[in-house]
């Protein structure tokens, strides 16, 4: 927070199509594009030390200020430091607004103009959320970069519906941009909503750019939609972003989402999927996904994919994986977390080498038949 | 299992007393005594990656015949390498014999001459387990050092009934010295049993070395006896032990068990303690245990102990901890294991450095008194 920090800064050095190979320079460090961001939620990326995170080749964790505000407090981690400080991770980090989980409780709360009020899943307790309090929980939490207050739109809903829900989020976007406390090398971001309506997503993309943001994300995908009509969202709303801001499409995804997501132009991604996956014995690999509780793994001395060098793939066999899981060992999840983390961060540094060379297509067709092969890899002997 | 395999070798570097600084030399490497051994029940020492295990100066870890034999099974590990290439440890291990677990399912085996037979507590099938299937287990498991197949006479029991186990024991260990397959650098060790009576423990260690061992454990104590107890028992045995092998402890214990029976010569020790509390929220510490679930930690700044170096107390503080354990984060136990065996193994070179130069009483009483400070430790500001 001194005159000196970096300032945030978002450049391109490389363009392949709409794809797009850039660079975020923040007041915590780099972080080199199209990127993946491990998610962490209650200020840990579940089973995982930072160290660990970071040899993945992450550069940027994400935080949930829901969950965080409820356990342990915002207040409490400021006091303590921050969060970077709290969970011992020296890199950026990004903070969601809280607005997305806490519309998830449903019956457990009311919105109005103001805010969200809510109920704490955790004990029961009241508490409230409005744009001008995200952002001062996510200043409590030292957040690198802070996402706008909004309302996650529920998919199906319909133009009226979606409509609504939007403008609220744009007002609340504007008071967002009101309350945040601006620092160099720190950075505020909006988030598109609009549903699946073209329309409702050229009036948000506008609305965001009349307030001004430091990057862009966008909402409201990856909520059960088809896979189709969230790429026929995206061709309509990235063309609408401006090319020198950093572009987010929140909550995304799976391998084959990332891929058709990169050679759209979008810059960053988060997701629960690959650490979930590894508490559930899930793995990503080049040849698609492998469920290590599979009785066919008992005795298969190969490693889980043997083209990767995570510790998860270096030391051990598909046996012993398998057997950890079907044990309840813990260093299961543990294994397989770390490798499915590597497996996305390696996915996103061959989309960027493939961006930087002008090969990304090429690149994006080879990673996908590669997946399509399925889950039992014609192992060498 | 070549010729040129070092021979299983125990050297006595220097005296204190009773107390013993020694080195094994074994087929995987050597281990400096008096040790800890961290148990690694399942193939797996719980929560820790196994090049993190030896990062705390572990040297040689414990995996359980019981365990392994009926998941993932004995053969399928021998098919797939043995236990060490297994769970990725390159040191020495030592196997238990099964009948301390086995003996513990009460209504679910039965006792004969020949062994025990028994249904797992995994799915009910039944199995056999003999001095000479045991020898078969751990041989296929590659155990560095076998333990006898003994039955561990419960606490309390009257002098027919230990006389009676014992004497069982005894006949066993002979059939296992006959089962065990010798190699360069592999051990076998024998088990004094006896209960509290110091007649039945000179007669079974003299039937022991009338077989002859490697090394000699003592079984039979940390079963429920009182701490007092057990040192009576400890300061008859350790005298009619051959000085020039090493001798085991089974399944001690706290600091403060450790410390009595290195003042007493014992050279191993292994538990599930330290492992076990750091899944549960007990650290060890040298101030003495704390219980990181309590509220007193939740603004805590400081580290977990502040003389320990491992990540642990490095990186992250009290609150922090608290934090994950209440959130019911894996970082939590991981965090906490890794201190919990980083102290003990730091307990361990603390007793070694003393021994070797002559002031272990004092180092003992040093430590003790530092534990006795209670779990609220007086922090710097």
């Amino acid at each position: 927070m001194t005159d000196t920090a970096p300032a945030f800064r978002f450049a391109l050095s490389a363009t392949d199509g709409a794809a797009r190979r850039g660079r975020l320079e923040t007041a915590h460090g780099p972080v080199d594009t199209p990127a993946f961001m491990p998610v962490g939620t209650a200020g840990t990326v579940k089973a995982m030390r930072p160290e660990d995170v970071a040899e993945t080749g992450a550069q940027i964790v994400l935080g949930n200020t829901y969950h965080l505000m409820l356990r342990p407090g915002a207040e409490r981690i400021a006091r303590l430091g921050g969060l970077r400080r709290f969970m011992h991770w020296s890199g950026p980090i990004l903070t969601d607004s809280g607005g997305f989980q806490v519309m998830s409780l449903a019956q457990l709360r009311t919105l109005d103009e103001d805010g969200v009020t809510f109920q704490s899943h955790i004990d029961g307790s009241r508490h409230h959320l409005s744009p001008e309090r995200s952002m001062e929980i996510q200043h409590l939490l030292g957040s690198t970069i802070t996402m706008a207050f909004d309302e996650c739109t529920p998919y199906p809903a319909d133009h009226a519906t979606a409509a609504a829900s939007m403008r609220l989020s744009m007002r609340w976007a504007a008071r967002s941009r009101a309350a945040f406390v601006d620092r160099p090398g720190y950075a505020l971001f909006g988030i598109v909503q609009g549903g699946v309506y073209d329309d409702l997503r050229r009036e948000s993309a506008a609305a965001l750019q009349a307030v001004g943001f430091d990057g862009y994300a966008i909402g409201g995908l990856a909520v059960g939609e088809p896979h189709d009509e969230m790429l026929r969202v995206l061709d309509g709303v990235t063309p609408l972003l401006p090319a020198d801001r950093p572009r987010y499409l929140m909550g995304v995804g799976r391998p084959q989402d990332i891929i058709a997501a990169v050679l759209r132009g979008v810059d960053l991604f988060d997701c629960v999927m690959p650490t979930r996956s590894g508490r559930t014995a899930q793995a990503f690999t080049r040849r698609g996904t492998v469920n290590l509780r599979n009785a066919r793994h008992a005795e298969d001395p190969h490693p889980l994919d043997e083209s990767c060098g995570c510790p998860c793939c270096r030391d051990y066999s598909r046996a012993y994986l398998h057997h950890l899981v079907r044990a309840g060992e813990m260093l299961g999840p543990m294994l397989l977390t770390w490798h499915n983390l590597q497996h996305y961060q390696d996915l996103m540094a061959g989309l960027r080498a493939a961006i930087a060379e002008g090969r990304v297509q090429d690149h994006a067709a080879a990673v996908l038949a590669g997946m399509a092969g399925g889950d039992i890899p014609p192992l060498p002997a």
